[in-house]
């Protein structure tokens, strides 16, 4: 076949549907797309046979991440037009940590007759928050016994993790934890059904296995936690890695029956939702910062530079892609605090006007707003409705809204609250810079891209330019550009990127005379920030109490 | 006639209108009532010639009040069904401080034909708020110069009072300062057109006028604030005083034929509308405050103490009612920021079913919030939207909302804000108390008093027995306490308030499960009061940067 006629396929693992999408080797061009909906979506209340499930489970059923590859794929095909025999590659991603137990074939244990009622025996997706117990032990042994690699995440592992899931496994399940002869990331999980090989990519066995320098966490270490748990990086976890963009094997028979694609073609190795999104936006290069801006956003950056930056989610090597240090951070709550606030807090009167002009309350919030100079509001808000992912690390915190007189209007609150989530950024921004970790550009992925306003804002707010990933579908952009890697289309990821990546360079560059004017809001954004957030702050603790006169008052 | 027809008249001089109400001397029953409204109301824009007022003015013109008397006084009567030969007094309150300048014979400025497009001619209404710059000058000077009386106030004077807006007169308007021969309480200025006999009231005297212990602020202190302003109050204000509930004269033949009432009945000294309504409360006992609650409140309280309480706005010899101390301290805003928040950040759904119910929002809002435990929303909330008037006297103040989650909801917020008032009412309680001045009741007036479950929280906040006056014209009934008074009908104001005033005692008492959990959340209240009020709090200055930063913006 042409070169010119060379396509791959790239699927996006998401919480509640995968996207396929069918791209051309040459240029990127997103030729075709199709989803397919996990016929369990999230299992929170019961398992399929009605089993009750605790608070803050959250579990999936791997046959529907199947299912993916048996419709979604096929569709994307057809919706491109593609001759099937012109997909030279696919390559996935998912969420993460998402993970689940397997015997040594990679049959899922929920699939056993004898464990279907088990809920231990299932997927426990990234938002499974049932083991926070563990993670605040493991947290407080790392630090009691300085280990290493606690510092390589902030000083904190998530209870969504690896091992606060497979030590809650351990100490609820003992059976079932038994019978798991791996525990598996979903993102690995998937690779192995489409290469019939299981290999752990480097990305989350470093972001979520806490595998830093070749080395797990160490057996004693474990045993401490709970005694028998010695093994359980060795006998669960280990596994050969491989970098993200290499080729694992060969499409399966089985596989390329489901998919419709030839079998034999290149499968690369799994890898991560927002960390894909990086080649797709260009965004690879030290100090290049992605933001993934959405319910939440996720921060994904390269670096030359190994710094301890405090309260990050985590800095691994070739986490990205291969070659540098890669970090992540976060911001809890973004979308979903605009959301929440549109929701609860706008009178009909906005409602009703929105609707006549045809725009979302969020366009007609963010025209009334965007009227006013900075600061013009006099409002300053912490962006903590759902805690704080990076530099805090503190899930408990809670919003604050200061400056509110009987002038104050909506569109000036939720002009407060976008401006809140830009200085949760800048903050985050500084904490890099501040441990010797340059960024020099912001780049943006993700739903919220689509509000201007927003834009100009973090340009202004950061003092940074602003550029946008021109692709609606930035995950599955970036594993087809996997694909291409993984089939020898390119010679690495960075050739890749350059050729079918997608950047709207400088969308948004800072006004000096704003960036002024928000350095002032800014200053008083951290005084709040430093007052309630840290336990030694002026007002350190007082959120913490808040939330648990709460918890006792409903109790 | 016989003594069980003796009625009197009482006229409550508001904002936008004067209420007459006609009560029976015996019992205090309220027989009839009629409401006048200002035919100019509040002069903010412009004069009645066209003349445009700047910014922060608000002017009053006095040929208005005597409407009141010439409408609503015949037309309570009237509705009453009395014989005006049975009225054997009449007594006024007014709003304070609302002062005017006239000539020698009580003539307003204003009704002279040269000086009717004067600004500075007309009243100027108590939220006049255009002699800041004067109020700020005084307190500075009198702080240097360690005037004995600022400690009286709070340790500063309003720019509302008497002594600022008689300094802008003079400043601004050196020909209508000097055509000023009396510079007049429009409480004690409506009195002198009912009886023909200009005195001072004590109470206006010493809260609106600075008089304490027999004297006014000294000639050299008023020379350093501005030469030439050295004998302001020996030239223009001083003047007989008479203490409340005292007969100024008899009504003249004049007045009678505005009002229909007999000529020669009694016409007590002027009066203040918080004050006055303290007898109409029975709340006239040492330690008995009353709370005017409506968009703001005002409490007033005997004590036998003379304490120095910080922040409050004035104690006054005989300033309630006579023999004891009178202090006087407020709250900006109570039922202004309840009414923000349902104007400006409740959506459809709930105006909706309120509408559906048959019910106010506020009353919808604060059935769905009366529903939870105390603190289960985990907020608090500082009461600031229109500044703090007592404990930390600061205007430049703004509000805070603390804990908001993506699972807070309108009516969470809500109750939170009823909360916070209750939180500053019980702030300064504590001042009091600290100051060694105890408040062993708390007594509401005005429209607040009808929302049960305010009432109950206030209760339980301050943890204190809290009783109601039982009529909707407190202050109109109070001045008619004072009527019965001045025409001899009892012996003093006690006597007069025992027969006549209306209390539902101990209307609600705290409740002890309660009491203790709002002890919590008022301990976190105090940590941002703290924290956010005082110039040295730990985020102290930041709202005055807020506003700051918006003063610029707007500009």
């Amino acid at each position: 076949m042409s070169e010119d006629r060379r396509v791959v396929v790239g699927v996006d693992y998401g919480t509640l549907s995968g996207r396929a999408v069918v791209v051309r080797v040459a240029d990127g061009t997103e030729l075709g797309s199709a989803v397919h909906e996990y016929p369990h979506a999230v299992l929170e209340q019961t398992l399929p046979g009605g089993e009750r499930l605790g608070h803050d489970w959250a579990l999936q059923v791997p046959r529907d991440y199947v299912e993916v590859l048996q419709n979604a794929v096929p569709a994307a095909v057809a919706a491109s037009g593609v001759d099937p025999a012109d997909v030279i590659g696919i390559a996935t991603d998912f969420t993460a940590c998402t993970v689940l137990p397997t015997l040594a074939d990679g049959t899922p244990l929920c699939e056993l007759d004898e464990l279907r009622g088990e809920p231990h025996a299932y997927v426990k997706l990234w938002k499974h928050h049932a083991a926070q117990g563990q993670a605040d032990r493991i947290n407080a042994l790392a630090h009691e016994r300085k280990e290493p690699w606690i510092a390589r995440y902030g000083g904190k592992l998530s209870s969504e993790w690896e091992l606060a899931k497979g030590l809650q496994l351990f100490e609820e399940a003992p059976d079932v934890y038994a019978r798991t002869e791996h525990w598996v990331e979903a993102a690995d999980w998937i690779i192995w059904q489409l290469s019939g090989t299981y290999v752990r990519n480097v990305c989350t066995a470093g972001y979520k296995a806490v595998l830093q320098e070749g080395e797990y966490p160490s057996r004693e270490f474990l045993e401490a936690l709970a005694p028998g748990f010695g093994d359980f990086f060795e006998a669960k976890v280990a596994r050969e890695l491989a970098p993200l963009g290499a080729r694992v094997g060969g499409l399966t028979e089985q596989a390329a029956g489901w998919t419709g694609l030839p079998a034999g073609i290149a499968v690369a190795v799994g890898n991560v939702d927002a960390h894909v999104t990086a080649p797709a936006a260009k965004a690879t290069s030290p100090g290049q910062m992605l933001a993934i801006m959405g319910t939440s956003t996720c921060h994904v950056m390269n670096s030359d530079t190994l710094g301890e930056v405090p309260g990050m989610c985590g800095v691994v090597r070739d986490g990205i892609t291969p070659g540098y240090w890669g970090y992540e951070a976060g911001q809890s709550g973004v979308g979903d605090i605009f959301a929440w606030f549109t929701r609860t807090s706008v009178p009909a009167s906005y409602t009703e006007a929105a609707q006549q002009q045809g725009i979302s309350i969020h366009e007609h919030l963010t025209n009334l707003s965007a009227e006013q100079a900075v600061g013009e509001h006099g409002l300053v808000a912490l962006d903590w409705h759902l805690g704080n992912r990076s530099v805090l690390v503190d899930h408990e915190l809670s919003g604050v809204l200061v400056g509110a007189t009987l002038a104050t209007r909506p569109e000036e609150v939720y002009r407060a609250l976008l401006e809140a989530t830009a200085f949760g950024t800048r903050r985050i921004i500084e904490a890099f810079e501040e441990s010797g970790v340059p960024v020099t550009e912001f780049v943006v992925a993700g739903g919220l891209l689509k509000n201007r306003f927003l834009m100009q804002t973090y340009a202004d707010v950061t003092r940074r330019p602003l550029s946008l990933l021109a692709s609606e579908q930035g995950p599955a952009l970036g594993s087809a550009i996997h694909a291409a890697v993984a089939a020898g289309a390119y010679p690495d990821v960075y050739a890749a990127s350059e050729a079918m990546g997608r950047k709207d360079e400088a969308a948004f560059v800072p006004d000096e005379e704003r960036a002024t004017a928000y350095d002032a809001l800014y200053a008083e954004y951290r005084r709040l920030h430093d007052a309630f957030g840290p336990d030694d702050g002026a007002l350190g603790g007082l959120l913490h109490r808040l939330r648990a006169i709460k918890r006792e008052a409903q109790a």
